[in-house]
């Protein structure tokens, strides 16, 4: 059994190391922070993430600085101790072969995914609860020693995470399904707002909000993020042109519609299959929409008397459409508590809509 | 002045026909309900959107028909009596088209566009607040009279809403911007995700979530919708195609970093244009974190707190990855008040983060 003693050098002390140390020296853990700013390194320190100063040669290195640098960092960190070394950057194919350029001595890494972060960054914003309950996957390449497996895993555990086992390239692909494609996607679908007039966008709904909202991110990092899996999102944004193009000769043509049908048809498809919460797919969940005045004391309000109906809220949604003096609460709760909720909330006065 | 004294003739009782018909006999107008099918206009009927009766002529028609039969009604209605005439359709250069198409006595008829909507269809979902708050567009074209404008616009205030006078053109332009565009960009999106294994849709975080929630709209209802736009919405996806190219060549080149971040900042700018509540821009407000456990009754305990702190909650979302059994609500409030509200969630015992 490889147990995590510590101590585990932290590479990087932005929101992810930081919260790493933060998590870890909770548990008693010593651990030792590395920045190439050496300020940001001290305000990881002073919040309580670890110490720039130890002595004791690390069992765990953990590389944490920014995409384009992760590779090198690993080959340097490997071959200046005899430590485990992992990294927590979101792409895994190109870290390992900036590494491998670098050095054979790969037994000893093996890359991680830590898939928490924030739209906050640097120390200041690192959390030591920022990992609980959230997945981290693990990415063992073939020269991973087993070793060295089990001991990302156990430190994946003790910042609270669920573990999840991926080789490099299922991963890598599997974040350009799930984060790189939907983030490039919506940067686009904004950009195409840059140059409209004012009255356009007053025309905005929800809908618009949810597809624009992550397009917000850094575009520096995001350039680094989506670059690193240039491979792998590649192949999606080809797929996504030839649907584009579909979709543009249907259009063109008196009678769009079957193809246009079909291309939509898709979408609920893929919809459907993205987890909600606890990994059930958000269809499993009935809602009900309430009207609430917008004043203070409202929410407070409805989610006490939802509370009362011993309903269990499991997702909820705030629709404010512009000028709309009165908002409306999408509630979304299991199937067997949706009649005693609606009951309760029609019995106390709420306007409640299925 | 043109007063809206009714009978009001409304043809389609859907959901749009009959939330309108529960808005305006809820004020005393006198409303006809007709639709093709006699079993859904009885259902309108029944929950007191008007009568299927009615012995007088209508002064106002609203043709709320789907998108495809919009026109050839509009024309229908024209003929048939010497009222206003109006529809609800989400594009208006196509029933004006069609209608113009069948006759030339427009000078009665002005599209609008009243914007709200459900997930929900039917009768059934129907409400008489539908509309309270929302903003109902009218587009006058160059023949409609004077008269007609005026009442089309007491109509969208009766129902609640606020109106926004467009060019027909200009309608068409800014829904494909704010509505159509961003549909088709997230069944884009969620299509790629039809053939992914379960295992990288484990990965999903709030990001692919948010992109991909419209797509889940009806195919069909969305087919009509998309092909009556295709002008507006042709233009839009050429100049997605082009920067798709641009993307999929920075992705290829050793260094893709500029014309990357170029392409990523463009939908920064994009995204922060996107107005919040009450039209301000959703970067005028402050968002705040706090840790949830997931049982009944703690959210009516947080905005209980929050409430007492006198902030108003202005938007909110939680964030429950999958396997996270803890919640997290991310809070947006007025600069002004965070302070007071960091303040009393913190010393009532909640984890906030800022």
């Amino acid at each position: 059994m490889t147990e995590l003693r510590g101590p585990v050098r932290i590479v990087g002390t932005g929101l992810i190391g930081t919260s790493i140390g933060l998590a870890l020296t909770r548990l008693g853990v010593v651990v030792e922070l590395v920045d190439a700013d050496p300020e940001t390194a001290l305000m990881a320190e002073r919040i309580g993430a670890g110490s720039r100063l130890v002595q004791v040669e690390p069992q765990l290195v953990v590389v944490a600085v920014p995409p384009d640098h992760v590779g090198a960092v690993i080959a340097e960190q490997l071959r200046l101790t005899d430590a485990i070394v992992t990294d927590a950057a979101s792409v895994k194919s190109k870290p390992l072969a900036d590494a491998a350029a670098l050095t054979d001595d790969l037994a000893r890494y093996v890359g991680s995914h830590p898939m928490a972060g924030s739209e906050r960054s640097g120390p200041l914003a690192g959390r030591a609860d920022l990992f609980e309950g959230a997945t981290w996957a693990i990415t063992p390449h073939e020269k991973s020693s087993p070793d060295a497996v089990e001991l990302v895993r156990r430190l994946a555990e003790a910042a609270g995470a669920r573990t999840v086992e991926l080789s490099v390239e299922d991963h890598d692909l599997a974040v350009a399904r799930v984060s790189h494609l939907p983030h490039l996607m919506s940067a686009l679908a904004a950009g195409t707002l840059v140059d409209a007039p004012s009255s356009h966008l007053e025309l905005s709904g929800q809908g618009v909000r949810d597809v624009t909202r992550i397009a917000a991110g850094d575009p520096r990092l995001w350039t680094q993020i989506v670059s690193a899996n240039s491979g792998a999102l590649t192949g999606l944004l080809e797929q996504i042109r030839g649907e584009l193009d579909r979709v543009l000769v249907a259009l063109g043509k008196e009678e769009a519609g079957e193809e246009l049908t079909s291309i939509l048809g898709q979408g609920v498809s893929g919809a459907v299959r993205v987890p909600g919460k606890h990994g059930a797919p958000h269809i499993d969940l009935v809602t009900i929409l309430v009207t609430i005045p917008d004043r203070p004391g409202q929410l407070a309000r409805l989610f006490a008397d939802a509370a009362a109906s011993g309903a269990n809220v499991e997702d909820l949604r705030i629709d404010h459409s512009p000028g709309r003096p009165v908002g409306e609460v999408e509630l979304a709760v299991k199937p067997g508590s949706v009649d005693q909720l609606v009951g309760v909330l029609t019995e106390r006065g709420w306007a409640v809509h299925r």
